[in-house]
């Protein structure tokens, strides 16, 4: 396969790919009648959809009821999947559930679907009921829109800012590739998505949401791996405090849009186009979950933690994610401190096996240790390449070939007071 | 066995239990003079001793040479130990070996014993050199001072503050009961001892550092089994920021002192003697712990989280300690914020294995979620209950009968400051 070339998409985002439109409105889940509260995703039929979902016991009922949805298939299809903001729908108990479901009977009444067809999700405050009634009013007049004016930048875009919480920028990126692939020989295909930032639930909830896009015919039966592979390398690499919260979604539809007219079989699981369309997706999930972290509550830095020389794969992301919770490191690295000392103290107690004379570290490009030993360095250079606005801290373990990056934020002051301070 | 009866020492700590002398002194480690950086605990005679160490792989020097003078002999014996604070010994390679040794050497020229008799222990900056001169002028005139006034209160309070680093108050505690044992009827024995601070390493460095002393006459083979059980019920239940240290060190001696006399040989596994030495010596730690906990970096409350109803001991201890580690939880009881939603939440990513729907939370003894939903409470009450010291948390997993404490501190901004802005 020769070397795949990306082209960016001026602002696009889930609207992009063919066969999609999407949306967002001030449906009411929210006071503040400027603020969208509701986002609309359809397909303009039935196509492969696949989702990934929080792994918390205390799962809101949109997971449950998206997972039902999809699993009920066997191989998921989908039509549409709606968001609401302001309200998780977790710890809502069985109510909860029936209005989850109720939500997708409204969304599929007015596209003519089944209510099995329709996904949803929803952020916000847990343990509250979820209001019926912004939806009764809200879908029909955002399924208007969207027949109108779905397919734009800016439909999509709105469909981006309805499902923010604490974000304070809405995140949404999209692609396009010209496929190699003989059988898809001069297709042209587009992956693109949106995504809210993870962070913190209740009351100012950041639970990870995300949903994507393309317009390559992907199979149903391969769509599921693609989405478990591409979010294995980006939004499951993403931490801001370790709190995984109970709504986590990622869901991703494939229209097929793009390949009219082809052997749609010809895309299996040893083609060029799946590989092709992995390597796609996984670069728009890491743009997205790159932003998820640069956007984390309280954050002045991306910090991107790279792993080297780890024993295994296992050990390799257990040494990333133990620097990157760290708060000693992540306080560290708010007040511009090159404190390699806390890096290596995470590594030794992350579980992953190596000897603290094989490792090296470098922070921003610096050598600070080789061989387990300090290597004295500029702290005048270090306080410069600090002023960047991603930290980026490598580690090789000697014990291996195993590696992983993880990316993450700094540990605030504002971190504290938006979780600390929020009644006072 | 009758309920066993504990009189705190006023005062009391390591230097408490007949057959130990300690005390501090300010040998250099440190450039304010007026701090102590030095501390010395001997006992009268080479006695049992077991140590328990941290599983950092970036190990200080000083754990990995008292682990060796510990195993070297089997079940082990010492006759001192020797603490500085100020430098961690850790990251230095086999010339912090060498110096760690150097350490052990040159107390046990003043004492009058072997090398291997003498444990050290170190806590402060990783990375840097030990620079062996203070000891060598600091260990004569301690050990001299040691041999006048080191049985006294004063001179354990010393020692207690020689090994502070980011510690606001030093840590002590003893405890005397008369035991119901046949054998030792009418026996008096003491546990104390004394404790640092657990919370972050370089540049202020909080390792726990824990020295306990009893003139119980505890065979070296219990000694270690008993070590361990008190340290798995206190202090290994606290978590200040997760992060564990490179220089962990808890050593435990007993003199016997206080059972001259008496058949020792009586002191079995199977004995009223062992079980009331193991139920003291686990008051003194638990004691130390919550003082540790307390006294975290920036925290403004002492927080207990007790988790009940866990299918099994390992549940029990991952809910409760993701709990306490959860950035989101203790950033809202920093702010007074009774979120039971972000305890879910912890809860429910912990790996514990539980439905929600059998899950109740109480908070500061207001019960906030019955069987997996919300249950209102009164605010202003809660405002009110939070102005107590110390937080108790408490969730019922339904899951089973397992259950543990562990404690913890509240998130501040005074945390992020400490870590944060120490060189600005």
């Amino acid at each position: 396969m020769t070397e795949l070339m990306f082209d960016t998409i001026e602002n696009g985002g889930v609207a992009s790919a063919c066969g999609f439109s999407a949306g967002g409105i001030h449906a009411g889940f929210r006071g503040d009648p400027n603020r969208l509260d509701m986002a609309l995703v359809e397909a303009d039929e039935l196509c492969p959809a696949a989702g990934v979902f929080t792994q918390n016991v205390f799962c809101a009922a949109s997971v449950t009821v998206s997972r039902e949805h999809l699993e009920g298939r066997g191989f998921g299809l989908a039509r549409a999947l709606v968001v609401n903001s302001g309200i998780a729908n977790a710890a809502t108990g069985t109510i909860g559930l029936e209005n989850a479901r109720l939500t997708a009977e409204i969304v599929a009444q007015h596209i003519g679907c089944a209510q099995e067809d329709v996904l949803v999700a929803s952020t916000g405050v847990i343990g509250q009921q979820l209001d019926i009634t912004p939806f009764k009013t809200g879908v029909p007049a955002l399924h208007e829109e969207l027949k109108r004016t779905g397919s734009t930048n800016e439909s999509g875009h709105k469909a981006a800012c309805a499902i923010m919480t604490t974000d304070t920028v809405p995140k949404e990126y999209a692609i396009s590739y010209t496929s190699a692939d003989p059988a898809f020989e001069g297709c042209v295909f587009t992956v693109g998505g949106m995504a809210k930032g993870s962070g913190m639930i209740m009351p100012n909830m950041a639970t990870m949401i995300s949903v994507l896009t393309s317009d390559a015919p992907v199979p149903a039966e391969l769509l599921h791996e693609a989405l478990l592979e591409a979010v294995g390398k980006s939004f499951n690499k993403v931490t801001v405090d370790g709190d995984t919260s109970t709504n986590d979604t990622c869901v991703l539809f494939a229209s097929g849009k793009a390949a009219e007219g082809r052997d749609r079989s010809a895309f299996t699981k040893e083609s060029v186009a799946y590989a092709e369309f992995k390597k796609a997706l996984c670069e728009v999930t890491q743009h997205l979950a790159r932003a998820m972290a640069r956007d984390g509550e309280g954050a002045t830095k991306l910090v991107t933690v790279i792993v080297r020389g780890a024993a295994n794969d296992a050990d390799a992301d257990a040494a990333a994610r133990t620097v990157a919770n760290s708060p000693l490191v992540k306080t560290a690295l708010y007040g511009h401190d090159a404190n390699w000392g806390r890096i290596a103290g995470a590594l030794g107690r992350s579980g992953a096996q190596f000897a603290q004379e094989d490792v090296d570290i470098d922070i921003m490009g610096m050598p600070v240790l080789r061989a387990g030993l300090p290597v004295p360095f500029d702290e005048e250079e270090a306080l410069r390449r600090f002023e960047a606005s991603e930290i980026v801290l490598e580690a090789d373990l000697g014990a291996g070939s195993a590696q992983t990056t993880m990316w993450t934020c700094d540990f605030s002051h504002e971190y504290v007071s938006i979780n600390g301070d929020y009644r006072s």
